[in-house]
């Protein structure tokens, strides 16, 4: 692995504080979406409504990032590998940005579930959400760690969440059929689902560019090989 | 406007570059979601098919832009302004693969309607895809002209496909109540609106990092003013 050879102190701690501001963000994200799963179970509205305020923080972390990587790209001068570190940082957080959006989104769903009693215990959307929580931290870990094996694997562990959606769909779809009356609960619980699936793709495409980052590569397409820089 | 000091003649050819490279990205995109709106109403699954396999070279132009990003940062020393436009570029691919990728959701749907007789004929939502097709078009005009006020429009066509959105999952809601035969094509159809809405939800992202380029502050989250860099 190349050591950047010509590299000042500041530089290297603006790098550091990249690392832990993405660890940081990433971790306010897991925390709203894990926030989002409790007040769903409880319906909680007031603790939903708190967590939707709370978005604002991971919106400011975001555009603060941003604003750090350029700031890095624009005084320094980054060698291929810190390039690809700051690019990928620069991308990481649109998604992390997304994701955070979706326990917001959770949270309406939430909201407006609790004006109706509930259809069903939740059994399948905790372990979506389980999965998901644990890939968007991997995916993280393997940024700061530039793990790609550990990327990959995050990548892998796409298909669990899409199963598990696909099974919850199908669930809910005999629900509403059998009993017309469950149908706007069902569609919202169909959504919640899908929202943790979305959590899930976000990982995934920051795996993606965590290998990318490593290796010089993109696997985002597999149908094709870049020509490298 | 700052104008570029001290560039030399091939960098800016690659600047130039970059601009018809998105343009030509965002047409295909454009392309792959008229096509597939179309193959939907025509419900013609080997046009559906089709689109689905073109996706690839959506997925490669997002690949190689990219890669002449990348290749911009190394080999030059962009100044701020055009740092911004190179950086913006990374960001704004990404959502073009993504407002890609929902052509070829649609066109998953329309294959499985087609295996049902058509629920109703379609109104809104070629209504939802005229308008989020446009607001894709203005917001990649707005980048490579560098025009915010555009941009802004942009941002502020989102409103009615919502609403669009919102009337077509009510009057679908109401198909399936009162016939619970219609839940699954009224599920599928609200996703089909769905992913229209998430065009238009790409297209006002690309329009919001476009007036970030220009005025050097986000507008992403309206709640602060990032540090200027």
């Amino acid at each position: 692995m190349d050591r950047r050879p010509h590299i000042d102190r500041q530089y290297e701690q603006e790098l550091d504080e990249l690392h832990q501001k993405v660890l940081e963000m990433g971790g306010l994200v897991e925390k709203q979406i894990a926030d989002a799963l409790r007040a769903l179970i409880a319906r909680d509205d007031a603790g939903a409504r708190t967590i939707i305020e709370r978005d604002r923080s991971v919106n400011r972390m975001d555009v603060e990032i941003d604003e750090l990587c350029l700031r890095l790209l624009a005084l320094h001068q980054p060698t291929a590998r810190d390039l690809r570190l700051i690019t990928t940082a620069l991308k990481i957080t649109t998604d992390l940005e997304r994701a955070g959006d979706m326990a917001e989104n959770i949270c309406e769903r939430a909201i407006e579930l609790n004006t109706e009693p509930p259809l069903k215990p939740y059994i399948d959307i905790p372990r979506m959400a389980e999965i998901a929580l644990r890939m968007l931290r991997e995916s993280l870990d393997a940024f700061v760690r530039e793990d790609a094996d550990l990327a990959l694997r995050v990548c892998q562990a796409d298909d669990q969440i899409d199963a598990l959606n696909a099974q919850v769909f199908r669930e809910l779809l005999s629900f509403m059929i059998e009993e017309p009356k469950t149908i706007t609960r069902g569609i919202r619980l169909a959504f919640v689902a899908k929202y943790f699936e979305r959590v899930a793709d976000h990982a995934t495409n920051i795996a993606e560019m965590v290998i990318f980052m490593v290796k010089g590569k993109s696997i985002r397409h597999m149908d094709q090989v870049p020509p490298s820089v």
